[in-house]
């Protein structure tokens, strides 16, 4: 009979070595004595991903010390821990290995390493890690006596299809009772579906029960989404934890299918719940409780301060409405309106005596020039000033408003309304602005972003009758092909853009990304986000599209 | 005997790949008849580093169509170029290496793989390619009937310390006759005595001759510095590629050493020469020809304008100086006299009444409290504003003029002197700024940078009286040692460094990780710069030192 299993779904924070041991020992004087066996996420002690605090000797010695000590006060439970260790030095070279620990009566008794090391996207694992020298299974002697062959893997194991070493197949042929994989998977739309399915096809190939502890919480530009998962022998989801939640969930890996845990969230739901938990952690574990939120009456910063207000409670965010002379009137009273709807602070600072005493300062180099980028940019870094200046004297934290579409397309102004902490709606389209803003709505059960923001069309109001200069309900999709899918030329003629609107857009994409080396983190929701996952070069002169 | 052989070391531009095969084909146009080897450095055909280019399709596509062409041109001539190339589809796996492809008699005749694929500090090689497969020596059929076999290799394939596989020894194991080794080294100060240390033990223990290419140019925050070599079999340095500048090498690689190939450049001579090639080619292939620089009458902003001069022209150049009424009359008069000398353009912006009518904006959360930093922010970001609106007008890059140390301790306003295109200085040490002007005046032969600018005491002045809160002298070395050494913090205070200061310092350093994550790109010349060499997790609640 297999035994009950805890799967700590829990939040650490990088680098804070010691509370995440202490959040550790909390989870085991709280887990069910009936629960054997205790599993926590990949990476729970240094926290996820540590990034070059690895390359630091001391980081590492920490990580030794507290391990030891969470070790010594471990009884009969065998316990797994997601840590890093150094390997024995050869010939000089510095060998880390990301490794799941397990503990047992007060002592460290077992490592096994991770096999396969993900170096794409947004993971750089052998920048720091050397994979696992071997593959085998580990035995925990229950208290009954019972001997119960693990086969213990760690995130990527699972995901094996790109790789020549296939983790899961090693360990099934060596016999085992049970799998268990400790992730630090972060979310992006649809990955809960993929991660059980992957699961699903290991159980089905070994017969075996499949348990799956996930980390939660947010990580600069990641979001941990959670969502352990306890699968029986014969392919029934028995337990799902908590979406971008902690829970300590307790379960035997066996038995019928829990109501409702197939069900995968909308995906409009998961975006925001998950921008959401990214916001709140970054704030929390940078040590802010305030957000500052530029309202234009847009879209876009509507939802902005709509999910802050969410994340962090309405009294934390203040909203400031900045207009000039191409301001329309239905911009203030729009963002007046949210405002209120949200019930967070709101002032209104206008900014047209600044913008004129600016364009006066700069009369020795602006005089008998054509009005044009120049003076259109001066204002939105006029609005920036502001904005820090209130959060600089708040103690607060600017959030920029900007979307992945425009941040593909570079239009916005570099140290203007790009300004900010984070970037909470970077990786959503325009599109899925709009969607994110009508669920918001729809589970409010009220119009928190007012009816008219949705409708309007879209203006950065920078010059007279200004609107954006894109039909995005064409363009949002194609970006989201050429930077998402990396679809080339010939796909997208395909798909029936015009070859014009192809190579205007990608030269867009490809000229602006100086804009976004100096864009604030975005919180990562799709397969493929703005930032560390994204490694263009500025100095770029690839022209794939047209004439040779 | 050993044929002449040519070596092109030339200055690609990342994703020009048309542009860089005519490059190529210029270089074999000139190049002597009589070299009948000519090699190219790593990765010329993309440009290097290519970085996610090399996930598109289309790009790889074009990568072989334009070898192609390039070889079709190719006479009896042996030539070597840097690329990429796909290899057969592992079961669904992308495979890419980076590869010499050897071209001889209108065709693609081999590929040699590269074996070392370094992911450490600036470099993401394991994100992209696949090692090598086998390493094998080539054989090339001289005019003669002569078969000279050459152990072809790839830049970190001769920097195999850190790896199990040694591959040098490999390929002399196997019988050469000559090292050719093809690189894309970035510059870092002292790295040109280490590649020829490298070399020479390599022909020490072999006895061959060992041929070196080297890439030179710019690439975002990478400066390659060239200096091939061409080193006999004797270990006698035949021939050394110019520093800094394109160069087409023919020689032999025997014979005795040549006058003056041995004299490493002097450290600051280095760096000054670095910074002038990496600020030139971010200009010349982004499309760039004038620079705003905000000169504020210190050290920082007159070294880059020098160096911004020297290399774009001073033409090119406009100074502004901004002051306020915490600037002291000595910073507009020093500014003034720098511009002249340089012989830039120059003019006065002053913001005080810009400074007064933001805080009458800011009325309606200033009034009532304390001025602190949120006052002093606000004029370094009017200055920004001001700076970016001159840019955008002249259609001018920005330069910031932050230096290293002030980047580590967070001594500089995010959106305000932190503004700019590109950071020439941003990897240069507070005391290397001072070492660096010193040389350029001595190089000058006169005061480029006035005396009483290396004099005085360093401030921001953006409040009465104010000087930085750092005794540089102290700090800017402790500074080096946490950042490019990693010291921890039982070798500073073996360095005699005080607790206090060690655990202030490294705070500082590890919080204002979120401004660097927005710093504009910095040109590296040392062995850590901050930007993409350097991983650091904004969230960090790592404290290494002191109370538990």
């Amino acid at each position: 009979m297999l035994p009950a299993i805890a799967l700590a779904q829990i939040n650490p924070t990088v680098g804070d070595i010691r509370g995440n041991r202490q959040l550790c020992r909390a989870c085991l004087d709280k887990a069910d004595d009936r629960a054997e066996i205790v599993v926590f996420p990949e990476g729970v002690l240094p926290g996820y991903p540590a990034q070059d605090l690895l390359l630091e000797r001391g980081f590492l010695r920490d990580l030794d010390e507290n391990l030891k000590e969470l070790a010594a006060g471990v009884d009969h439970r065998w316990v797994i821990v997601g840590t890093v260790r150094r390997g024995s030095s050869d010939g000089g070279r510095r060998q880390l290995f990301n490794t799941a620990a397990v503990l047992h009566d007060g002592k460290i008794v077992a490592y096994r390493d991770k096999t396969l090391l993900p170096t794409y996207d947004v993971f750089d694992e052998a920048r720091y890690f050397t994979p696992a020298d071997s593959i085998e299974p580990i035995t925990f002697t229950l208290a009954s006596g019972e001997r119960l062959r693990v086969g213990l893997q760690i995130c990527e194991d699972l995901w094996d299809t790109g790789y020549d070493i296939k983790v899961s197949n090693r360990l099934g042929e060596q016999g085992i009772d049970l799998f268990i994989n400790i992730s630090a998977s972060p979310f992006r739309s649809g990955s809960f579906a993929e991660r059980r399915d992957l699961i699903r096809a290991q159980v089905k190939q070994w017969g075996k029960p499949f348990v799956y502890c996930n980390l939660v919480g947010g990580q600069d530009e990641l979001v941990f989404d959670g969502r352990s998962m306890v699968v029986s022998g014969e392919g029934a989801l028995v337990r799902t934890g908590a979406a971008f939640q902690e829970e300590l969930i307790v379960a035997v890996p066996e038995g019928k299918p829990e109501a409702g845990a197939e069900t995968a969230l909308r995906r409009e739901v998961e975006l925001a719940a998950a921008i959401k938990l990214g916001l709140r952690d970054y704030f929390v574990k940078t040590g802010h409780a305030r957000a500052v939120v530029g309202l234009s009456g847009g879209i876009d910063s509507s939802v902005v301060a709509t999910l802050a207000a969410q994340a962090l409670g309405p009294q934390q965010v203040t909203g400031i409405a900045m207009p000039t002379t191409y301001s329309s009137s239905h911009s203030l009273e729009d963002a007046e309106t949210l405002a209120k709807a949200l019930g967070i602070h709101f002032k209104v600072l206008p900014i047209e005596n600044l913008r004129t005493a600016l364009l006066e300062a700069l009369a020795p180099f602006f005089t008998g020039t054509e009005p044009g980028v120049a003076e259109e940019n001066l204002q939105a870094r006029i609005r920036g000033n502001l904005l820090m200046a209130v959060a600089n004297k708040q103690g607060a934290l600017l959030l920029t408003t900007g979307n992945k579409t425009e941040l593909a397309l570079g239009y916005a102004t570099l140290y203007g309304d790009m300004c900010g902490a984070l970037a909470p709606i970077g990786d959503l389209s325009k599109t899925e602005v709009y969607a994110v803003a009508r669920h918001l709505n729809m589970e409010a059960g009220r119009s928190l972003i007012p009816r008219r923001v949705l409708a309007k069309t879209p203006s950065a109001e920078l010059k007279p009758d200004q609107v954006d200069p894109f039909d995005y309900e064409l363009v949002s999709p194609l970006v989201d092909e050429l930077v998402i899918n990396r679809a080339g030329r010939a796909e997208l003629l395909a798909q029936g853009y015009e070859e014009e609107l192809i190579r205007r857009i990608r030269g867009l994409t490809v000229t602006s990304e100086y804009k976004r080396r100096q864009a604030a983190p975005v919180i990562r929701v799709t397969g493929k986000a703005f930032g560390v996952g994204r490694r263009y070069p500025i100095v770029n002169r690839y022209e794939p599209i047209g004439k040779r």
